[in-house]
């Protein structure tokens, strides 16, 4: 963590800052530090809560989170808030017993208990919130979401201790979008299902296009901030090309670079008689680009200054105008909607697949006239995969590792402790070596400094934010390595629809396989190490053994702190529980 | 057969016309009529043309179809066409050799060979196939393909017959339309997985819908000339509502009359405070409305005549006018695209979803002005399911019978016959039950007598035709039964994804389920009700017993002679292969 974020988290967090990270050992465990969990505890009294957009699985959190209760205590309570955080703050609740929790298990939606609005943030949400908790009796609170939703579990957590009040804070990532990563947080319930159920259908419009031959298909996928579910999907499907948000901002493409590469891209494959082709987009790609960005933040302060839709072309400025003007009828109207409330334009609704085929059309043409391309007529159908997966079925990793986040959300509200969120790692490895712990919000927090971007105006408040794709990363660099052949070769692979049995049913993101996340697996690691260490040199060791033993840890330690500035005050320990 | 029918359609198929029916009986059939199917036979030299749009299962037609050749004789040669009907035409092909078919079984699209033109109609298309068949010295022809493919099957077997061409023509029902259905035909390849696959992603939307309950999703599914995939998906996955063309085209529903009935639905669910829902629409739904397709007709003719397409708005009759004027500006535009071959509308192109939920969010404004809707806003959110199934991997139920049916296509070229559809039934059963056979595509053929619907130009000539949605058949039957629970009580169905093992995995469509089809199986067991009355009733016999079997038997054929003026020329027999 950066010093500077750091203090300014600890400002804003002073109750729930710095407390440990924590592992959840089983009686199985031969580590030293092994603490058994006692069979029967005493019954306590939850509430859980979605929040923001429906992940597949979901469901399974509240299922994993219901049979950790009722084994521990089958008396404790577990109370469902019905319609979100607005039945929060109306004390609207549905008792989760048995037979609730028979008829979701492993089923798609949030159904069970619904949502609607997707915010505890305003003093009078947070009081709600306070005063329901208080009402209701409960020891703990799951808070069941993205990024947003754990950052104002965040803050819910630290006003519940500082209001004394006697329920604990538990947030759960659960958000499909797998931009809620960091070396805590391996992955995000919904993100396997959702890449799966698209990389299926991408798949199907791949073969699609190399039998009819004769179309480029554009496909808008989810992805706001971030493009991991383009990524993924591009890595599991092996389309011809994939825009990623984070490479046009990285490179700072304009809409013309990007229209000239597909254009490119068309001719080459067309030279090798192939008039057919897959694209990828994020929906975020529209605001990744630099000079449409800075249209749509002039659209928006106008439209904020109350300017109506119907003025704000007139009052941009010269060269918004302009690019404004040169745009598609259609794509104008709905760059003047409303941004939404953090701030991005509604994405959803902005059709970026279709510019892109309509501007490659024109540019196509004019390479005709010009006499500079001589194929076919290039032809395109555009998708937006915005709604098909959100309800599907969770994938077997998707219910089993739910299910398990469930279980920790207990055993962190077991031991009472509040503002953290519930962790399973290890994931790549097999269900029974998978890890289950928690870490606190505060310790995945940072501090935005950048003065654009969307969310810009939470600038200085500490937050969860949702991390990018990494350029560097594994996963990007599998993609850039085969990159020309996708383009050029059409090595389509189909992943076929999820199974639930035999082969591939327990196949993985691609991304949770290639990336290289198991923090605190390691921290455990290195914890053995000393621990082996302390056990070799103690009274009795040859003075040799004691002398090469303090000489390497010195210089360990130099080492460590020359990198790390905040490496003096330790942030890991371990609680029983 | 309506005797009028068949004596216009030995008038156009006079070689062909009149042939029996097939069976194919395997050595462990015990019935009288068995016969040995020799296990080496002389070697043979098949082409295979993919034809129309591709479906999940055609490539496994090939597989079965090259299986049985090389398993009764390794020398026997497999030429598939590339390029579809073009391919045939220009003789350009591919061996089709273990090493090929061990790549696309099991797999979807049609990319082994690829297609591009669809039809054999023309004199000049018709001769470039003779003349490729006698260069190639084929045997057999296999052409795999829907209705229209199909007709024109039977026209190129005729063709041949008449040129003494040693060609045969076997035509196999592959079209995920569903609409190539007779006596003789229970089920299509690749419906089964079209259904699935949008029944999957129907549901998903469903969940959605129900999780965050602010959209009505408008969801418009493959099928042009007949409702099937509709209907199918419906009783997979129980959405609120689905309109089907051939109810609008029964009940002459206007576009208004169709808003009206979505309007009250809309009005009757907000009195339950739902504001969700999800609404099911095939594509030829259009041009079942009477108004719109007098229009679209108008339109078609003008075009033909050569009028521009920016002058058709202004020569339309002024009662199209008036309807053309009303209709919003997108929907303009696609109305006036070109017909395609067969002379039906751009159906994929006319966003009739759109069209509708544009109507009832205006007409749901009216209501709320006027003061007799008091809900909250209507919104939706529309889909084309038309590309995201069609390169689907095929279900294990597509998969077996489009394999079994390229075994009998082998077995009816093996036996030297020409004019057949390759067909298999039984197929509710399992597998080993199924029958193999053919029927000659004469015997599936009828002439059109109405004026107007999609391809009238070809009236008077025999045809195989799309067969609508029975209204009153089991499966319309059956979602007529729960049409209301549906609409007001979200009993939404996840079917899940298709699964290749275990639990759904031999799941088929419900259509076939509930369809009382086995036509050849019922002439066997009648068949099998004559022999024994045959052996009961000889030399021998008692008195009585021959004046019953007599008396009996006169009645009888006296109903049998009232009942079907065509009984008197039987065309069922046996033929052994």
């Amino acid at each position: 963590m950066d010093p500077m974020d750091a203090q300014s988290i600890q400002r804003s967090f002073p109750l729930t800052y710095g407390q440990p990270l924590v592992h959840h050992f089983s009686s199985s465990n031969k580590t030293p530090l092994d603490i058994h969990a006692p069979k029967e505890q005493k019954p306590i009294r939850v509430g859980v809560v979605f929040c923001g957009r429906q992940s597949p699985g979901g469901h399974n959190v509240i299922c994993g989170l219901h049979d950790a209760m009722k084994s521990h205590n089958p008396k404790s309570t577990l109370l469902g808030f019905c319609g979100g955080t607005e039945g929060l703050f109306k004390q609207k609740t549905l008792e989760i017993t048995e037979d609730v929790v028979s008829k979701y298990r492993n089923q798609g939606g949030y159904d069970m208990l619904g949502r609607t609005m997707d915010q505890i943030r305003t003093t009078e949400q947070v009081n709600a919130g306070l005063t329901t908790c208080q009402t209701l009796k409960l020891d703990g609170l799951v808070i069941i979401g993205g990024v947003t939703s754990n950052t104002d579990a965040a803050q819910l957590a630290e006003t519940f201790a500082e209001a004394k009040c006697s329920t604990k804070v538990v947030g759960v990532p659960v958000t499909f979008y797998g931009d809620l990563k960091n070396q805590f947080v391996e992955a995000n319930v919904g993100f396997d299902t959702i890449c799966k159920v698209n990389s299926q259908l991408i798949s199907n419009i791949c073969i699609d296009a190399l039998s009819a031959e004769k179309y480029y298909y554009f496909i808008r996928l989810m992805g706001r901030r971030a493009s991991h579910v383009a990524l993924e999907c591009a890595l599991q499907s092996h389309p011809n090309m994939v825009i990623l948000s984070e490479e046009v901002a990285a490179s700072k493409l304009t809409l013309y670079d990007i229209t000239k590469q597909i254009c490119d891209a068309v001719q080459a494959r067309a030279e090798l008689g192939k008039y057919h082709g897959v694209i990828l987009l994020p929906e975020g790609l529209i605001e990744s680009i630099p000079e449409v960005y800075a249209l749509l933040q002039e659209i928006h302060v106008l439209l904020k200054n109350g300017v109506s839709v119907d003025n704000v072309s007139k009052q941009l400025s010269p060269w918004a105008s302009a690019l404004y003007e040169s745009m598609p009828p259609f794509i104008k109207k709905q760059l003047l909607l409303s941004p939404e409330s953090d701030e991005s334009a509604q994405l959803s609704q902005i059709e970026t697949e279709k510019l892109l085929a309509q501007l490659v059309e024109s540019e196509m043409e004019t390479r005709t006239k010009n006499g500079t391309y001589k194929g076919k007529k290039f032809n395109s159908i555009c998708h937006f995969f915005g709604y098909q997966a959100r309800g599907s079925l969770p994938s077997k990793f998707d219910c089993d590792y739910a299910h398990a986040l469930g279980h920790a959300s207990y055993h962190l509200l077991a031991a009472g402790l509040n503002g953290y969120m519930a962790t399973v790692t290890n994931l790549k490895n097999d269900v029974y070596k998978w890890r289950c712990g928690g870490a606190p919000f505060t310790a995945m927090m940072t501090v935005r400094r950048l003065l654009r971007g969307p969310g810009s105006s939470l600038i200085g408040k500490p937050s969860i934010h949702p991390v990018a794709v990494d350029l560097k990363g594994k996963p990007y660099e599998l993609l850039l390595r085969d990159a020309e052949k996708f383009l050029m070769d059409d090595l389509y692979s189909n992943p076929g629809p999820i199974q639930y049995i035999g082969s591939g049913s327990d196949n993985k993101t691609i991304c949770l396989s290639v990336e290289d996340q198991d923090y605190m697996g390691r921290v455990t690691e290195l914890q053995a190490y000393l621990e082996k260490v302390r056990t070799m040199v103690k009274p009795g060791c040859s003075q040799e053994v004691l002398k090469a033993a303090l000489s390497s840890m010195a210089s360990v330690l130099e080492i460590l702190t020359l990198m790390s500035p905040a490496a003096k005050s330790s942030i890991t320990g371990h609680v029983k529980y």
